[in-house]
């Protein structure tokens, strides 16, 4: 009866002790608290909330469950960024080669597309022969050898959170801040880090769209990892509109290989350089953030950065060639451009509406268990604030079949707003977080263009 | 992901429509909603509350889930009594002959004891050979023929709300009023009644002891039964301390003979024939309260009511002799009187120690899976307000061995408050709740006694 009194307390608004979340944690992994408990549980917690230690408690127990990964013997630091995810966010592809071929140590766990947002493992595996199920010996190898692994979480790593976290997907108990706080760090910590980098995302197209709600998350995260001995630094991020341009797993490969050549759209350039700045640093190897950026610039104009990604590609059993030649990618059968249905300025550009049609068009995952299809998803040409004339492209569709580029189509007559007067969107990076407080990132200046950005762009 | 949506509603405090309770109904009943979506559900309307319409749709598509009871051929009433239970409470072993023996037919449905409460299906089936699993058509020609069934719920009957229900046990989700609420009235419209009498407890030992909550089960489950047609009366009583002297299955149908058989306890005959007048007149067989109570007291003094008992026994498998022999029923193998630690006035008698004692000895149930021992209980001799001398008998402790007795022990101490003096115990019946609103009860005189009242008992 153990286990009721303890959905009972949580239900009530109660707190659990830290031998309480252990005792829990241990009797739902092994089995003997059956899902139907946990659910019931996860409910109460989702709505009575987890105060600060017992977030702690459950991140520890989490943690325990599984193995770690030991690089304390590398005499580098050993930082991973984390985001919580939008449409078109492909910086963990640049950042981790970026970073790696300047010396930090990048031990990188990421997860799959699940809803509206994309998954870092999905892009990775629309490289031919790309392995992202690793094991933690071989990620260690690799982290020794070329300083960076790409890797999904495997069943040594905090196993009960991946139980909990399937559970939760099917409870619609997923949007809690301190479950998701405890649910990531849990995993980081496990990666034996030196820091962790977190990009928070907010507005329309975010998991937790309000500033407060990121902020609270990143605040969360900063103080679990720093009692555990784990620096943190949060960005909060821009995602009313997507990240760059590509939108689908192999197009956005295909941009992330353009932004390792010195190629990229330049807000993904400025959200990779603002995360890396702060990896480099926290990892040791610069010594400012302006110094860090420097260093990034010189690694990409050198090709050291791509150079690093692909040994990464080799080392993981994919086609290092990709590099050199994104054609390789999956190509999309049906190829469209959508244009404007009027003149005007263009107001919105929804992110949520474009990832749901990549679901919708087969390149996204409504469960665990559907399969996808690397190529299909949308180039977004135009950008809030840019002006445009009837029937000039906004953007292009990528479909397996006619019926694809129609549901493309919706999407994007959904996704644009073309009105006569535009609000600015939000600032690309607008606060850093810091156990020490918040600092407000200098606002980028808002520019109306009447002309496209000079970008290379398949299609 | 339909189901996904329905949480998801439920949790931020939404409501669902009538088609949208039938469907997760229909879903969960056939298994394609699994049993941890149905949890977190559960947990997100037992924090977020369901609204009347919603409630009334809950009950609708739990009944439908399956059969019903025909009875509508019978030209005679039917009606049925509903207690939220408690320690003690035997009135439906009394209730049911007494009511069916005046002409009213009585198809009632019961349960088994759980927690600290006991249920009439475990205390029947304390008669040796009795059968409470039996079938609708069983049920029906029973009725037909002598106007009393005693059943418990079979898998024909609301399967949705068995499965609901034993989910809820064990997920912490029981205690929700809208829950309970349509959880009973499902089984109950099943039934095919012309009306039906709840007792509701209010007092430490009550489900729900805060009278105002009680108050609310009440009104929900009259509007339930009112808007599909069965008019619902709601009696308020006390369960500050346990009802009758016997508590445990054996002890308790032993004195539910004696009642029949003109040899109740006063406060066990008082529930009774309010809750058994209100049974008449619904069923159209008295045309006052007044009138129905003598009624009552003729079918018992002349000997109708047990010989009632005795055909429901026989028909149901069962030895009828116990109701002229009731050393016939189980019998502890261990006896010993309790005695006062010290003078004073018995300021309280813990029906919720009492009851959890009974598990503790065998006689009661933590999850639905245990067996149990109907011969060892309490008999419970002083009452709230006796004046009591050090060394004087309190109560009877009936166990299986040595080590039952010494539990029986320290139950008692605990449930038993001796004082200086003692505040009056809550009023037996103290109000009558129908669709036209809530009537006091006149509340009986409270009186303390210096002699114990003449009662025949064992031990």
């Amino acid at each position: 009866m153990l286990v009721q009194r303890l959905i009972e307390r949580k239900r009530d608004g109660g707190r659990l002790a830290p031998h309480e979340w252990e005792a829990l944690t241990r009797m739902f992994g092994s089995g003997a608290m059956p899902d139907y408990q946990m659910s019931a549980f996860l409910m109460a917690a989702f709505l009575r909330g987890l105060d600060r230690e017992e977030t702690g408690s459950l991140t520890d127990a989490m943690l325990s469950s599984g193995a770690t990964l030991d690089l304390s013997h590398l005499n580098v630091g050993r930082i991973d960024k984390h985001s919580t995810g939008g449409v078109g966010d492909k910086v963990s592809l640049v950042l981790a080669p970026l970073v790696a071929s300047l010396g930090v140590a990048v031990p990188m766990m990421s997860g799959r597309g699940l809803g509206h947002t994309g998954g870092t493992l999905d892009k990775l595996e629309s490289i031919a022969g790309f392995r992202t199920r690793i094991s933690l010996e071989q990620a260690r190898r690799q982290v020794e050898d070329i300083g960076c692994a790409l890797m999904g979480q495997s069943g040594e790593i905090a196993p009960v959170d991946r139980k909990m976290y399937a559970l939760r997907d099917a409870t619609s108990t997923v949007e809690s801040i301190p479950l998701i706080a405890a649910s990531i760090m849990s995993k980081k910590l496990a990666e034996g880090l030196t820091g962790l980098v977190l990009d928070v995302k907010r507005g329309s197209g975010a998991f937790l769209p309000e500033l407060d709600r990121g902020m609270e998350l990143a605040r969360l995260m900063i103080s679990l990892g720093e009692e555990r001995g784990c620096p943190v630094v949060a960005l909060i991020t821009a995602m009313d509109r997507p990240l760059g341009r590509a939108c689908g797993n192999a197009l956005e490969m295909e941009e992330a290989i353009h932004a390792l050549r010195a190629e990229g759209p330049p807000d993904l350039m400025q959200v990779t350089y603002a995360l890396g700045a702060e990896m480099l640093v926290l990892g040791g190897v610069a010594r400012t953030l302006e110094a860090a950026r420097r260093q990034m610039e010189v690694a990409i104009s050198s090709g050291k950065a791509a150079e690093k990604f692909q040994q990464i590609i080799a080392a993981q059993g994919g086609d290092p060639t990709v590099v050199d030649d994104p054609s390789r990618l999956p190509q999309a059968r049906e190829v469209e451009i959508y244009s404007a249905a009027r003149s005007g300025v263009v107001a919105q550009v929804e992110p949520r509406a474009i990832g749901r049609a990549i679901t919708a068009l087969g390149g996204g995952r409504s469960t665990m268990e559907d399969t996808i299809d690397p190529s299909v998803g949308f180039v977004v040409r135009a950008r809030t604030g840019d002006v445009v004339r009837v029937g000039e492209p906004l953007a292009t569709i990528f479909a397996r079949d006619e019926a694809g580029i129609a549901v493309g189509r919706a999407a994007l007559a959904e996704a644009f707003v073309i009105a006569d007067d535009a609000e600015p969107p939000l600032p690309l990076v607008s606060h850093r977080v810091t156990r020490a407080g918040v600092e407000l990132y200098e606002a980028e200046p808002w520019v109306r263009t009447a002309e496209f950005p000079v970008y290379v762009e398949r299609g």
